[in-house]
């Protein structure tokens, strides 16, 4: 079922949009704080513009140092949330993020199979490790980033082998001879490795898509193996051209070193765009949205980013002493955003203010503004550079920026031929273009036995 | 906002219904196996029949030994489901069950406060501990019974107190001025317990219902103390006049002897109503059913109520030996509804084959068959000579016997004044005739700060 290649758009929902002083403008949707409608109407927007996937990034510690600026990010609980969107949606994939540091992986994987099964086969995991929280967990402190790393891994093994646990001709259902299932067909996992012991079988009965679509998102070393591995999507911040191209010739590299059909790991940066009718009004959208910024609060946001740099009292029209940058090996969590920022710092010498600017609008992601046609046109040269196979939009004020991206930028890539214009299937998994996973095929009625 | 004293009424769902034979019905809703469809059409009829409540039982591991001859009791996650049916109800409290043994606090405090969010005030949380499951979290051996209990009492006082830890006023999302929260007003927890160390603040603003209900349900004396002490209502099976009414004196005297309001603190037994147009014709499809029971399956699931007894081969028209039943305090599971058969078998001397047929059909819980008046009539002894607050309605086989109680029974019990004919309130605290939360008001425009 494989088709040209073609862009793939997914939206990163989460509160009244990107940037930190969105919820300023009148339009954002701050009175409804924390927000469940506003995450259902921007669904429906995504899913009016034919996305694969609505996305909802999370974490499990609230930062009260930035309560005072902003709506804190990740609060409603993704899985319960993604749920609820289901029922006003009918197509658009479903992906939440949990974390591996914190939960359990049968748990989890239950979680996550009823949401495939309420979705009828929209799930995606987001698989994560959490840099933040542990003191609301115990109180051992955070395990180191490669233990982390290995604990996802080993994670992730655990949950994909309690979703294949049930045979897909397991459940018989036969009223007259009273057979329910065939135990024989229902296998236990019994895995024991270093950080998890499983018996199995998960309670669950095999889900709609076989199993739910395995997302990946941290892109240092570690978490690139793992993504490689298992992951059938990839999230990443990759602003520049030249980075974007080899993050994705290398990733695409190791998914092959694996064995695996790299066509059958899509890899998605995010995207901020910030959409006018013209440059310059797009422009001063996104000035206008700037001047709402409080400086206090970003360099709180940037200290954070920046390995928990303190920032106060610094020129903001000088770049940052480089003392207070450690190589990135020699941090603990969000190890890639890391490095970014700390190159535009120290060998590109970008002001405080500059800094700033940029992650509070961009958070280190593609941050595009101009013109519908603009934009079209350097999504598509990303594209065909091979830079993305297509991108995760996270709208920089939220909903109406991605209404305009859906009105007027989506319409130009669909003239041109590089994304959709109806559905193709209705599960995630066909959003993507991924093969069924073995044992289901896809026929006309539906799911049936091979 | 206190009211005359009334039936409470909730619908326990799961599978094709209680009996262990339902899903044979040429009525059963079996083809939807494992059912979202199912659970959210029998959420709707209870919500058609005003019911307060719509609940989900719950397990962490599946018994592969009864899965030949019935559907598992506990499939989909309770609160991913919950959140779905949300959406298409409006008013009926959405009750889940979640483990103590096998959970962290941190992580269920968000999703039952997200489920909150999401349903508007409608959230509840059954507390229980788990009697099976352990090998799917670990190798440690399951916890005893008294540990389990001490670690769901501290688990419950975690949570809650992460509840509380938004003021109501915490969110300004002053857009002029650019103030979002007052971090003063957002408090760290900061628990140092036996079982958990938990910081806060929680990442979710307080929820509509200022915290989800709380529910317990063991009613083992370790299980009683916890729940006198925090939950909003208990259930309980309690077949007979006698111990119903003995049980609801206890709790209520434990209630009051905690400081607490007795009247604050519902006892909700299971109802497993088998009505027919005349006593006869409800006889007739309870024997319609019995007739479907597969006598193999029937061994295997009592002797799993029996602490694990090997029934096979025993004369099914004897009484069980008694050397096969320890005393209940031996038992670590499902300690009291252990008890319930060991008297019936010991005691009162019943017959295998009869105590396979309560098993499979009412699972220990007041089992009414009989004309729509007679039920009624029942009904109302039993709430009048205290024995119940009102009921928690398990459907022998499901859809149509929750429909045949709510189109036939429902109606004589709202005539005669003992139940609601519309909802008073939009809120499960609105249906249980709770007070408030502390710190919020329910004024004509919602929740408003005191």
């Amino acid at each position: 079922m494989s088709r040209p290649r073609q862009l793939h758009f997914g939206v990163s929902a989460g509160g009244s949009g990107l940037h930190r002083a969105a919820w300023r403008r009148p339009d954002s949707d701050i009175e409804g704080f924390p927000g469940v409608e506003s995450l259902q109407r921007l669904a429906q927007i995504a899913e009016s513009g034919r996305f694969d996937t609505f996305f909802l990034a999370d974490g499990v510690a609230l930062d009260t140092g930035t309560l005072a600026y902003a709506p804190p990010f990740g609060t409603l609980e993704p899985l319960v949330v993604l749920s609820a969107i289901s029922q006003v949606t009918d197509r658009i994939g479903l992906i939440g993020t949990a974390s591996t540091t914190f939960s359990q992986p049968y748990t989890l994987a239950r979680q996550l199979s009823t949401l495939d099964h309420v979705s009828r086969g929209r799930a995606g995991w987001n698989i994560v490790t959490s840099s933040a929280g542990a003191d609301n967990y115990g109180d051992e402190p955070l395990p180191d980033h490669l233990t982390r790393y290995r604990r996802a891994a080993e994670f992730a093994e655990v949950v994909t082998g309690l979703w294949s646990g049930w045979d897909p001709d397991a459940v018989a259902a036969d009223r007259a001879t009273g057979r329910f299932a065939d135990p024989a067909r229902v296998h236990e996992l019994d895995h024991r490795g270093e950080f998890f012991r499983v018996r199995g079988p998960l309670n669950v009965p095999r889900s709609p898509q076989g199993r739910p679509v395995l997302v990946q998102a941290g892109s240092s070393s570690d978490g690139q193996a793992v993504g490689a591995k298992v992951a059938d999507a990839i999230f990443t911040a990759q602003s520049e051209s030249r980075p974007a191209r080899d993050f994705y010739a290398a990733i695409k590299a190791q998914a092959a070193a694996y064995g695996r059909d790299p066509d059958h790991l899509l890899i998605l940066p995010g995207l901020v765009p910030v959409v006018g009718d013209s440059e310059t009004a797009a422009w001063e959208i996104q000035e206008e949205l700037d001047s709402l910024i409080d400086v206090d609060h970003g360099r709180r946001v940037l200290g954070v980013q920046l390995g928990g740099a303190d920032l106060t009292g610094l020129d903001l029209d000088a770049p940052i002493p480089e003392e207070l940058l450690p190589h990135p090996d020699l941090i603990e969590g969000r190890r890639s955003r890391y490095a970014i920022y700390r190159e535009l710092a120290v060998e590109r010498r970008w002001s405080l203010r500059r800094l700033i600017s940029r992650e509070l609008s961009g958070n280190g992601h593609w941050h595009v503004v101009g013109a519908p046609e603009q934009v079209a046109d350097a999504l598509i040269t990303r594209f065909e550079e091979r830079g993305a196979d297509g991108f995760n939009v996270i709208p920089p004020f939220s909903p109406r920026s991605l209404e305009l991206f859906v009105e007027h930028v989506i319409p130009i890539l669909q003239r041109r031929g590089h994304f959709r214009t109806e559905y193709e299937g209705t599960t995630l998994r066909d959003h993507f273009d991924l093969p069924a996973i073995p044992g289901l095929r896809v026929g006309a009625e539906g799911l049936v036995d091979v």
